[in-house]
């Protein structure tokens, strides 16, 4: 599983004014704690309230790069903004996110291939959030076609069936789940899997409990990848556990001290 | 999920004194507190060091009668002994268990259509535990079978697809999982599903971490049973997530207790 750290994101209050303070220190010590609990990469993401986005997300760039070379996601909806991050990085780089709107995929797919970025697609589209597997995996055929049309490596594409909170869309779960091992089958090679973790559980009671049982699950669909919070430690223990029982790590009586990364 | 305390069983050391010197106190307090952290059914089972079998489990199913109406599961290697069981029995009953060996099938089937009750059976057979999916599955189809020709209807048929240690069998846990979901094929209308969840995390470390995590990816496979530890918070409080999240129980900000039974 390759873990995305969601935590360097502004509308989190200490994250947020340390952004509009140039504090280096919160930021820097946010990257490497979430490094330490097992990260493989970190999504970066001003937060609504930035006003000038254009300046804050490279300067998130550069702070987190004096500490790390690790994968940063570069996390907005505006294209202009996602590419004066890439204008910066220096590690490698995932784009966060197109959806499968011509105009976005138009915008972000030349900027992840002349800036060699991999690239995390939402299959929603204007026409709104998908009712159901069908009409998530029609909007996945559309994105990977587009891909291919591009000339973008489908290898770096990694597809987000887009999760609801299951107090609002506890239906959809299932078909999300589905479209997990789905979207694989639909080029040769297949695209990769990505899913935002928290928002199955946005607005609910025990979220760190319905978001584990569901990374549980995904597990077992064949998800890749996930933005999630590192530092929920039963989070992460439930997720070597479940790569363990999916023979993705080899048994020892120490496997969680094992598998943690660092 | 219809669940199955596993806790009356000889070999735990409370439980076989307690039948060596008929002490129903201890054996119905065990009852009671499985029916209290939500089992559906009670397993009964005197353990490996019983040395009258035929006289103790009938003990035991009387005994358990006197507190609760519950389904039982009667559990031995033994038809004889599983005989001496129904005959005693007022409660509804699970037959636990066969395999698919035609002498075993032979010596239940009759015994489970007589006593109206139902059957678990495991997918093994004298030439030993399968190996894969299609073993498995060869197995439950051969099982499916025997039902169908001797009149025993498959919807009171339990197909369990034998939970291996992750420790020893880790290669073969995702075609356990597979299994569950595919045993269902098999027939129009199909068997239902049955694990003896523990086993998965026989002689491994953390093994309630272990059992919840199998238990998540199992509901996920569309699990209809287990036969599990009821008194195990953390899993029950798993298994009720998991059954929120495909959309078995209905969300509600206090879903825990909503759907803890009794």
């Amino acid at each position: 599983m390759f873990i995305i750290g969601e935590l360097i994101n502004g509308m989190y209050a200490n994250i947020g004014t340390a952004i509009k303070e140039r504090n280096k220190k919160t930021i820097q010590a946010c990257a490497l704690d979430q490094l330490a609990c097992g990260a493989d990469a970190l999504d970066v993401n001003c937060g609504p309230a930035s006003r000038q986005p254009l300046v804050d997300l490279p300067w998130l760039v550069e702070t987190i790069q004096e500490v790390t070379h690790l994968p940063l996601c570069l996390d907005s909806s505006k294209p202009l903004v996602i590419e004066e991050g890439l204008k910066v990085a220096r590690n490698k780089t995932i784009i966060n996110s197109t959806t499968a709107d011509p105009e976005k995929m138009d915008a972000l797919l030349p900027l992840a291939k002349k800036y060699k970025s991999k690239l995390i697609a939402i299959t929603i589209s204007t026409k709104g959030i998908p009712q159901n597997k069908h009409q998530r995996l029609e909007l996945a055929a559309y994105i990977v076609d587009n891909c291919q049309k591009a000339g973008f490596p489908v290898e770096d594409l990694y597809l987000d069936p887009i999760v609801l909170p299951v107090n609002v869309a506890q239906i959809q779960m299932k078909d999300i789940l589905e479209s997990i091992a789905e979207f694989k089958f639909i080029s040769e090679p297949g695209p990769k899997t990505v899913i935002g973790l928290s928002n199955v559980s946005q607005g609910a009671q025990f979220r760190s409990l319905i978001n584990r049982t569901f990374l549980t699950m995904a597990v077992a669909y064949g998800l890749d990848s996930a933005i999630l919070d590192p530092k929920d430690k039963e989070l992460m223990d439930t997720l070597i556990t479940a790569e363990l029982i999916l023979n993705k790590n080899i048994y020892c009586d120490s496997f969680l001290e094992a598998y943690r990364k660092k």
